[in-house]
């Protein structure tokens, strides 16, 4: 199915030769380090969408969309209710991003599981698969998102496209596909009716709507794999074409960022994963802030200035200055900062609408003053602290906890899974759902996983 | 809920002047020639959403999502099925547009009533309301959707967005949160979520997702809708902010074309209705070989060369010289004309797989030659055509059948719908549909006309 408008003369085939990988991907042909990459990834997502599902947000959603949904044969993580497998995708997708704790693909900013973890799950539900080739999917998934960030950006998110609803749609519809086992055609087709609903606005950030866009892109995705298994068809070069995807959304188009080395360089090798409840930018700060709490004990009021030497995207990304409700402070630097320095904590409790309404946080993020500079690593901050009494405490970051040079180990990852699920649905089916997920690639089906993700029946 | 980036000086509260005007519009507000031209388009929808509901388009879309649907309260229209109301939005918005033979907005080539009606008539079965309510919601999403899209076209057309689908979203959103009764704050939320989910590239022509996009957007909108109700909140200000959809997806933003003369200059009264069943743009081109065919008899081998004069956008938009399929036909002028040239007709039976394969037409088409002019007005076309007996025919139309200046009648519409439902629901079915779709203005209820336009039980 050709159009009439040309390629430019040298355009390759990207979505065909995209979408030939991506069928004939097999499970031995994923080196075994990046394979365990994926199951952290799996394993991360899970308790970000365990931990966020008691949300205000969530409650709204599943308000609204609820009563619209279809047989009831698919988990929502951390809750009681059933819903279909497009509704569940969306849900959990909002649940795993809500807290803004989950992983980030560094180079692009993309949230990768979010889309695809939320389309897959929900898919092996009422397509059951083996937990191999579950991961398999979700690998694949995350490959074929981050590659398509990587061949726009920056361009494409400094235009102001949230880039983890606008390439995990590509991801979430490549993933389930790869599952319902599409041939290549009606693989080029999914990419080809997820590209058409890419979407999803920056300025939406510190609203509800932010985690909507991961949850949307999982069911959007999703919806496209099945209409294309369905036999419903589209533009076979969505990726490359003048009117497609790159050409439309972006001024930056590097083809070789999607095709290059496939197989052999993996984006999907390179997820990361939060050890704050915020967007990572402002993660050496609160990584200073935390240190400086631990060295010092002071209260709000002995604190004269915080001076803070960071990168210009952190004024950029969390320049709000008076957030007024847990979603809109992941977003304040100034919030983060003070919050830190009081309390030693950047995890989901800093961020409550309690949390920055908190009166000694109010008035010791007014003193707060950051000063940016290219010349400073994303991955580094400087805090300095002034009190009352002359004294001066500073602290250097050079490389974050949670950043590439300073991953979160396993064990980091089992801790930050059970501080997240534990309140949600307790303990014990914490840690049980914990070693299921770990399980994951000996797993006959992802069933178990699912109920256990629902947390004890009351 | 704002975010950091300011709106450049002296840029207006777009989204907010203009929830506040939707929310605040009475039925009484609306002049009646404005009243009738919405029934009109309400009518013309019904009869394509009719007519096209047998399409393998729908078929497939049907098999794909239909066993994902909810509680079976709403119509499938021209069909047997029933679904939850955000996937009928989704299938009668395909069914409407399939045919390529709904309403035009000709200033920006938007076809406003495929997202909007499919939103509302899916919304009103489970929201009961009254005809006159529904008139004046359905004016107030095309209003919406018409004065975006004049904000922001051409760039944002040019640049590859399909227009119907990226403003549709915003004009189902106002329909449907207008019907709920919306709080003039989250009818800025419902438009903001309807914003971020603005998508639907062009790259898609000639294939099943093009008439996925004003499905997807009825479906997008009414979800955007629903979810403001229950408190799931947005942005405030997605038209108008720096990473807003008019600044990320156009570099042209005309403020005074959303705000200005609001309920004054009224957009949805200048909807026009279609006299054949494709582009807009190759309509002068049928008029005038329908003509040359109403006044000569030949056949194809008579003919050595169709030579035709036509506004650039003509082979812009349907210069496909070889199509395969009926969908692809609708974008070959060659195809068109040479049809049209041997049968007289440019109605739906000129665009279909057989048609299409039809030898005689096959050999025409490839004696048609087009030169554009851009002083050759979009309403207008010259064609020319040598028989090999010498003989010179030749039609200059000035302004196309169904073109601004010519529009279809009422008895028109009554004809374009009774030749396109009958077929799908029987004469009589459809004579009885077509009565219940003019008297909607003094309906109880919009569900007799829900049930009638499902067809007889069988």
């Amino acid at each position: 199915m050709s159009t009439h408008q040309p390629t430019p003369e040298g355009t390759p085939e990207v979505t065909a030769e995209l979408a030939r990988w991506i069928v004939s991907l097999r499970d031995a042909d994923i080196p075994a380090p990046i394979r365990h990459e994926g199951l952290r990834t799996f394993v991360n997502w899970l308790g970000c969408a365990v931990g966020g599902a008691r949300h205000e947000t969530v409650d709204a959603a599943l308000r609204a969309l609820a009563p619209f949904s279809g047989p009831a044969s698919c988990t929502v993580l951390g809750r009681p209710e059933r819903l279909d497998a497009l509704h569940a995708a969306l849900i959990n997708g909002i649940s795993s991003h809500v807290l803004d704790y989950d992983d980030t693909h560094l180079r692009t900013i993309i949230h990768p599981a979010g889309p695809v973890a939320s389309a897959l799950l929900a898919l092996a539900e009422i397509r059951p698969v083996g937990g191999d080739a579950f991961l398999t999917a979700l690998i694949a998934g995350i490959e074929v998102e981050c590659r398509i960030g990587n061949a726009v950006y920056p361009d494409h998110y400094d235009r102001g496209w949230h880039i983890t609803g606008t390439t995990g749609v590509f991801g979430a519809a490549a993933a389930a596909g790869k599952l319902l086992g599409l041939d290549a055609r009606r693989m080029r087709w999914a990419l080809g009716i997820a590209g058409t609903q890419s979407s999803n606005l920056r300025e939406m950030f510190g609203t509800m709507t932010k985690s909507f866009h991961p949850g949307r892109a999982a069911q959007n995705g999703l919806t496209a794999a099945l209409l294309a298994e369905a036999g419903f068809d589209s533009s076979e070069r969505v990726l490359e074409a003048p009117r497609g995807f790159a050409c439309v959304m972006s001024d930056r188009q590097d083809w070789t960022e999607i095709l290059g080395e496939l197989g052999s360089r993996w984006e999907a090798g390179t997820n990361s994963y939060k050890p704050f409840a915020c967007g990572i930018v402002i993660h050496p700060t609160i990584d200073a802030c935390i240190q400086i709490h631990a060295d010092a004990d002071f209260q709000a009021a002995d604190i004269e200035t915080v001076e803070i030497l960071a990168h210009p995207l952190v004024l950029e990304l969390t320049g709000k200055t008076a957030p007024t409700t847990g979603l809109e402070s992941k977003f304040s630097v100034f919030h983060a900062a003070a919050h830190a320095l009081l309390h030693g904590d950047g995890g989901p409790s800093a961020f409550t609408d309690a949390a920055v309404a908190a009166p000694a946080t109010v008035a010791l993020r007014g003193k707060v003053h950051v000063r940016t500079s290219p010349d400073c690593h994303e991955a580094a901050a400087t805090v300095e602290i002034r009190r009352r009494d002359g004294a001066v405490l500073r602290k250097v970051i050079e490389t974050a906890v949670g950043s590439r040079d300073k991953p979160l180990t396993d064990a980091d990852l089992d801790r930050k899974f059970l501080g997240q699920s534990a309140p949600v649905i307790g303990p014990e089916a914490a840690q049980g759902l914990l070693a299921l997920a770990w399980a994951t690639p000996t797993a006959a089906t992802l069933a178990p996983l699912a109920a256990a993700g629902r947390g004890p029946r009351s």
